[in-house]
């Protein structure tokens, strides 16, 4: 029987999500304790990666149960045997072959910068020391909303062909003492949110004018774009999912 | 010459600040990179002492420098060779023998209690599961505030004799998803703060009239308040002194 569980991490101390070959992924950490739980191995499917030190507020990822153990006590077991860098929030019984990372309608992330450096928020915060103008930041994400080809903010790395996403929000805002960015989309390339943010820092300090993101757009070379920003600044914070609503799960 | 310094510090890997005859203290920390930028032995006394896992968002540090290094500079050679942990915000020079530790007029802590776990944020918060009444705790907060004998609120562990404090503010506040509790006074005992927090924790949940806390203060023994909260949720806030303003230093 397959189960869907809802996750958030602090990935700071991990090599991102993905499978490795060592034992310093989120993956690698669901599956031992998974194994531990059902007294053999359990392969996970993610529905979002995540790379080297990111966090998440909710991640999905499913498994197919050796046995059945039903949803509200697997959040129990799971949280009782998780590190305290992993938390389960709620499973729920899936469809056979159910693979949320095909169902996804949108993704959100965050992305938080601070002009003071904070060692207790460090793992979540990106620090700019230069004055960001949060207005020339906005006035630069018009451009890159709605669907594009976005090769360049594409880690030269990706291997993927299609370069076509769909950007629905994006949006910069000072809430307290955080330069808060806010992006949602149907889906990203490889450091894509990282390297938009990288671009927008740019912008904000004023080395780049806004209307320049139309030409970076337009280029299609990743080397027009600017540095792509730290993933401590970064946080997966929501997936949509077609078939399931924001309520889910127990 | 003496310099005084103010860092903020994240302790949740930390055996708190107090010297110890191991590695893992704030203190520890500092004078080592201290040795390294005076290329010698430097000692430090610090205003406040945390203990194991607390994080400061300012503490204050006095040392004798060995030759002189510019306020300005300090701050960045500090922060150049500290640990991600820590970060100095500013740096002054005092008069010779100035101890910050005995010119205190008030110190302030926050303490964040969350209904939901959250790896993300689990060194600055302590989870309570089950649901608190902020009015309730509110309630009980009004017997503490003032001049009382403390000796209920404190360690029994601790070798302090004059148990006479001032609590002049404590109050507990809904934010967003978090209870956060405020507390202001000229000093606290060996770990008032936490046992305060873990006594209204419990009244919160309606295990006890908050009218008890009269009657836990009058007792003046430890065993009539309750659980110690656990170091987690709490933060080393502010500092007040007589002889500096809050806008000292570079």
């Amino acid at each position: 029987m397959r189960v869907m569980i809802d996750i958030c991490y602090d990935g700071s101390i991990y090599e991102g999500f993905a499978p490795q070959s060592h034992n310093r992924t989120i993956t690698y950490k669901i599956e031992e304790t998974l194994k531990k739980l059902y007294k053999q191995p359990v392969l996970i499917y993610a529905t979002s990666r995540t790379d080297s030190g990111v966090c998440a507020n909710s991640q999905f990822v499913v498994y197919d149960q050796p046995f059945v153990i039903e949803p509200a006590q697997i959040v129990k077991a799971l949280n009782a045997n998780f590190p305290p860098q992993i938390y389960c929030k709620r499973a729920i019984e899936v469809a056979d072959g159910y693979m949320p990372r095909h169902d996804v309608t949108s993704k959100s992330y965050i992305y938080n910068i601070v002009k003071s450096y904070n060692p207790i928020f460090r793992h979540v915060e990106y620090h700019v020391r230069k004055p960001l103008d949060v207005e020339l930041m906005n006035n630069a994400c018009q451009y890159l909303i709605g669907t594009h080809d976005f090769s360049s903010f594409c880690s030269a790395n990706s291997s993927v062909t299609n370069k076509i996403r769909t950007i629905n929000e994006l949006s910069v805002k000072l809430e307290n003492q955080t330069i808060v960015v806010r992006i949602n989309g149907d889906g990203f390339l490889y450091n894509m949110v990282r390297i938009i943010v990288g671009t927008l820092i740019v912008i904000g300090i004023g080395n780049c004018p806004p209307e320049y993101m139309a030409e970076i757009l337009e280029s299609k070379d990743r080397r027009s774009a600017f540095a792509t920003a730290p993933a401590c600044g970064l946080i997966l914070d929501k997936i949509y999912l077609k078939e399931y609503d924001e309520n889910w799960g127990f």
